[in-house]
């Protein structure tokens, strides 16, 4: 089926590509123009405006927007819903809030526009092992683009059937996408997805820190050990119980580097973190991990903090405790 | 080779049929009779008594203790000592305190007895998909049993190559098994393992509750969503970034129940996740999430605490708040 | 000076008696007409509607709002907008999100009108102690309503000075009642002192959790204590480190009953906790202790999770691990 | 009455000059002889070594150890125990573990001598401000030691009684000394006492770290505040429901130095902060707050951690992200 593409970043040229690769057609446009030239040598419709895009239909439209969460993105939805006509599809396949979804798709019902959004999980990997993808919308919408999500995905591989999956279940989660339910729904589940991604990973990072500094001369000499990290994640992934991609990913950036010099320790975070533990709040649901998980994150880019500072500050003042600089 | 197997549980029995099947001569001992002679219908020798078990060697004895941690294995050993002669090796393959296989080790040393710590992972699931196993002791030692920890283990299997690993590298990790160190290093990393082991489950079971209470009625109506958390987990399995086998349990059990009704929730923590913790303040090392995956559990079993009664009593105390009942 | 008080629950019967008992004037409204008679009993002006309360007064109005936060409180604000003057001030005591203060002040700026938010601590012991009071809005409104305000404040009191004060520092805050800053920043400073509270309220929670499971038949027999829990608190009141106004409160509620057994533990929290999570996230500020000490009361009300069950199926699962119900 | 003080450090020396003040007898010792000295001219009876102070006595000798934990103070104890006769008295005024003093309490009570701990809380104030002891031991001994513990302790002071306190009840508490139970029990009761005091200072540091950044230029302009912290602190002091001790002294740090520029910010922690968190583990009794107050003083010492790179190696591994060096 014919779709076109907004935003052709990594995510969005990666999208289109895998899609062309399984014979759909490709509409593709960026303000980049480079970025649109790139993916027409591979086959794709180069449009030159949104306006240019919405011309290279006839009949229904699909757009997928693929661009930073935020205020480029509401604006574009905001065009595209003037080009769009009644029956028309707008994907929202980027990293947007979920109330901001629920708020588009009441709005853009109004005109019979259908909104779906897309949450997709597989970064870098996707054109090759396929995107994971959580999707919100009505099921009439979701079931027209069903095609292209259905190329999109990553499919069953070689990855083994869940044994208590009974054969009435829904085929397309095997797959490696899943109709969560109204619009919104796909944001919120992959928003979940990359909070629980966040305390994954803080376990792995506090691990490797507990392993790595058992060596420290701090210690009792009989009781440090000089462990080898490369090693260690390697023979994880094989079966012991903490064998999963992030481990994956893990070994072999340790096996590169076992310090990890390269990499500054500076880690980013992005709103899914956060708005998973706000999510939390409002549910009044405890997020103990995934909140620790995102204030580690805040904390790798500070120095110091104005906190430790009014530590020392009382430390000093019941003790007379002066700390070193 | 020939080894004894000392315990004969789940763990112990799967070992001896998984050794066997490789052709490996077991001995056999527990104090459970039918559980040696289960195994002796499998081709095992068994032995009725420490010293019985003893008697089955000709020249170097192997002896692989697997029984629970603390009196019953530091007995265990103990008695083993006494039978053993200079140049036998002694396995502890059960969870026990890496400090404990340090002291024995040295114990063991001076009568020129070898000690080997095996860190098991892989639970019910070892006997067909082998067992990781984390080993501390001599390298001499270690290479020894090098034919056991190999038949034992899961082998590379179907699983890839990690890209930047180069071929000078011990190739025993990429079969699922580790020379950590010298004695106390093997259980060392498999607690380390088992501590990662809860943050990774936590952050599950944390963002599965966020999903759940999704659905409540305390939310505003239009943005409360109904999820299919059996097609969530199952949707994950497959590209996504949290994929992982303890996710792969999940899917299986929400297949099978999806409100987990036959759970209690009633969370058991064993020595490790504890120990993990405190290796970490040992090591001046911050472990927010390790610790609040373990004290998760401790609250799992509580129905309320005395810190909230509390909690309660200041809140009355400075606003005249009454709590309900 | 004379004030109309809106709402006259404890909180704000509280501030109109302490104003009067100064010798200020008090208008008093409350849709409970017995709250009214109850307060002009005292000496207060009587209101039966917003409009008449408005017609109590010649010149500069000044109407204190001290009504739940949320809805009704916005509405009221509304009502009081349209009866307002130019010049008028438009104050609100209660409990209300600091960014509905911005919004609020920026529309009444429009019409001239001063918008001042006033967060005040000090709960059911206001009335004889002072409330603690943190003002936010423009510094000319805030003049005028100083009387006030110095007249509810607790005042130096028998606390002594803080050393390192300067003579030329502000003297308001060693009354007790601070200009935080603009509309907005007194309720953003309320926020983070109930912040603040939650996070000592657990430290007290947990600690005293520790006490008093260190009685536990779990424990080996000799590392048992039974503590005597009022005692400690007690002595804690004088001399410790630990000295404050909530272990005064905990030492009155543990001396009347040591089991706090009428309390339920089922700790509510109010969106003062929340907010300030959310104000350290949009700061990208870790707050480890204070997103804790807020989960703790979700956990508070809860028998079970499904997180809890999530976990012990994975147990089952890996482990083949069942669990007590 | 007469007591030995082993060691003459800021807590030891205070000890000895505020027992002195109130008319007990003192024989000091300290290997520091200048210590010694500076004593003996406040009156105190020198002594040369621990033998010389042992002759020091007749009849019931009572020493008050008061040494770094550790191995200085088990020597010494050791050596005291050498010396001491049946029905003497030994006191670790110290911050011992614990178990330690349960552990000594057995062996020196085989030779019928005392063995009374005295966890300590007052710091540099203790000598105008007195002390708080928690003090375990046999009731015997601390019967005889009860007017040097009164001399010690704060007393009843300005501070208003416990209104929830009966007339039956123990009058030390409110001196501001407890009788908390057999040996350990003082230290233990210190213990906790420490663990909440981390957590109570964590709450503020939190909390003020939230005000500082809400100027951040990196929040919307129009939710920007530039907040007077030495005055917010002020203010807390009267009527707020976080007055404290500890807030008198953050309020005295801020008011000398609002940005606390003198301060590094490397937060060092003792043992009892650590030994908080393993009761709480030893009695599966849930410690987030008290755990995170600690984690954060060792990160406060940490530029970057190990674990923040694996972080940025996992994003690099999935998503290609590049982060700032």
């Amino acid at each position: 089926m014919r779709v076109a593409i907004i935003g052709l970043g990594r995510m969005g040229a990666g999208i289109a590509r895998r899609l062309m690769r399984a014979g759909h057609e490709i509409v593709a446009f960026d303000v980049a123009k480079e970025a649109v030239a790139a993916l027409a040598e591979h086959g794709a419709i180069a449009a030159t405006s949104l306006e240019d895009a919405a011309t290279k239909f006839e009949g229904q439209k699909v757009f997928w927007v693929m661009l930073p969460a935020g205020e480029i993105t509401e604006t574009t939805i905001a065009q595209l819903a003037d080009l769009a006509a009644p029956g028309d599809i707008l994907i929202d396949g980027g990293n947007s809030f979920y109330k901001d979804d629920i708020r588009r798709a009441k709005v853009l019902a109004e005109k019979d526009i259908a909104y779906v959004d897309v949450g997709t999980s597989g970064g870098v990997w996707g054109f090759d092992r396929g995107f994971s993808m959580m999707v919100g919308g009505p099921a009439e919408a979701v079931a027209v683009i069903d095609p292209i999500l259905e190329s999109l995905a990553p499919g069953m591989g070689a990855i083994e059937r869940t044994a208590g999956r009974g054969d009435d279940a829904d085929p397309r989660p095997e797959k490696g996408y899943l109709h969560a339910g109204p619009a919104g729904a796909g944001h919120f589940v992959k928003m979940v997805h990359n909070g629980i991604e966040y305390g994954m990973m803080a376990a792995f990072a506090e691990g490797f820190d507990i392993l790595k500094a058992k060596a420290s001369d701090k210690l009792p000499e009989d009781e440090r050990f000089d462990l080898n990290l490369p090693d260690i994640a390697e023979t994880w992934r094989r079966g012991s119980v903490v064998a999963s991609w992030l481990l994956d990913l893990t070994a072999d950036a340790l096996a590169r580097d076992h310090a990890l010099d390269q990499f500054s320790g500076n880690v980013a975070d992005s709103g899914e973190g956060r708005w998973t533990v706000e999510a939390a709040m409002e549910e009044a649901v405890p997020a103990y991990v995934l909140s620790a998980a995102l204030f580690a994150r805040y904390r790798s880019r500070m120095e110091t903090t104005f906190g430790d500072k009014v530590l020392s500050a009382m430390r000093y003042g019941f003790g007379g405790h002066v700390e070193p600089k």
